[in-house]
């Protein structure tokens, strides 16, 4: 569940065909690409979008992604991405995420660690504006 | 058919299961990421890869894609992607494609013309190099 | 420009960071599914969604596409698709798309073309509903 | 490292244009893909087709991913995918893969856990031909 004690966006999406497989439902990777929406949709409600931080010159490089797969979604189906962050360090920073139909029901959660670097590819430290989120 | 008056490159690629939909088949669009793959080996082929040409600041921009499809390919099967130059001009060129299964059965036809243009967005002329080809 | 004698819709997406390439731009496949995320809200907004119409066991198998590319989109960009249809027959539809920016300039525009197709593969005659449609 | 007492498939690639991103480098969700790509092919040198799997009626669901990112790719690198099984239940199996540079240097390793349902979603047991796999 969406803890209560920090801010938490809500992203809805709509469910596209292209995002289907052949089995019916969502494509795994598809979850992946809905987890980076509501990553950005956050930036953004936070007031600093994530194409401001890359004018900086910087990058939020992915170290490290988990999801578990619950139920799941299929075409058309209209889909609600929370995201929190979980973690922050000078240099890191840790998203969670929870997908859930209209209903309510769980259907993928997980969790995205990303680290600052500039465009040449070293770490850097986070933008204080970001630091402060939790 | 293919033309034999040309240089003509054969590219064997095995279908993805992120690349089929719901319908059971390929989606759509994953043909145009086919025809990429086979444009990406035409230029390998001609000894002059694309990743090349990108490092001297140059990139070709997609003005126009075509694509006829007559049978749709699944999931694991084997396709090959047959890839010639239609036009050349001094600052734009044409691809033309062919797919079909292992059985030379057409599954979807198409073409993609090209812009040469400049990291700033400018329209600049092609590489010598690539010009002589057709 | 969209018509001003047919039915049109409005599709507004927010490009994904997903969807560009190291060009640093939308890339090119991706505007083939925004062009479907469109005619899946065509369908809504006439009262008979695709999902609705697959569940009667046809399927729209798509036929042809063109697209022409103008300007390209960047991440973050918010896009909208203006779609209608130009050609209907009994057993076979045309879309067409106009993608712009909020400043209204032309980004791509393009068509599809669709078969009305059985589970089995065989071609069929749209539903009367869809017919009336132009 | 790849184990050396059980089954390691190894999976060569070339990274597409359209799986990069704005950052310049494979985006972090076309791995996902590719660890899909080197477990089709893990079932495929065992000798019994994920395709062949499907025709029976059942279907792996995934379950559970996590990827660890340590150093990107790029457009047009050729990227060895290794894959093997980390574990093997009545009902479910996990995969581990290895994705390496030619030069060996490791670019991003993970694992998904899958569970073998029927089609219409009820879990079932593997095929003993699978089970024997470890």
């Amino acid at each position: 569940m969406a803890p209560t004690d920090r801010f938490v966006t809500e992203t809805r999406l709509r469910v596209r065909y292209a995002e289907t497989d052949a089995m019916g439902i969502v494509h795994h990777s598809s979850y992946i690409v809905y987890f980076e929406v509501a990553r950005s949709d956050y930036a953004r409600q936070r007031g600093s979008s994530y194409e401001s931080f890359e004018a900086t010159g910087h990058h939020l490089a992915v170290s490290e992604i988990n999801a578990r797969y619950h139920q799941p979604a299929r075409y058309d189906q209209e889909i609600t991405v929370r995201c929190w962050i979980t973690a922050m360090q000078s240099r890191a920073m840790t998203f969670h995420y929870e997908i859930t139909d209209p209903a309510g029901t769980l259907l993928v959660d997980g969790s995205t660690r990303h680290i600052c670097i500039t465009q040449d590819g070293r770490v850097a430290k986070l933008p204080p504006s970001w630091r402060e989120w939790t």
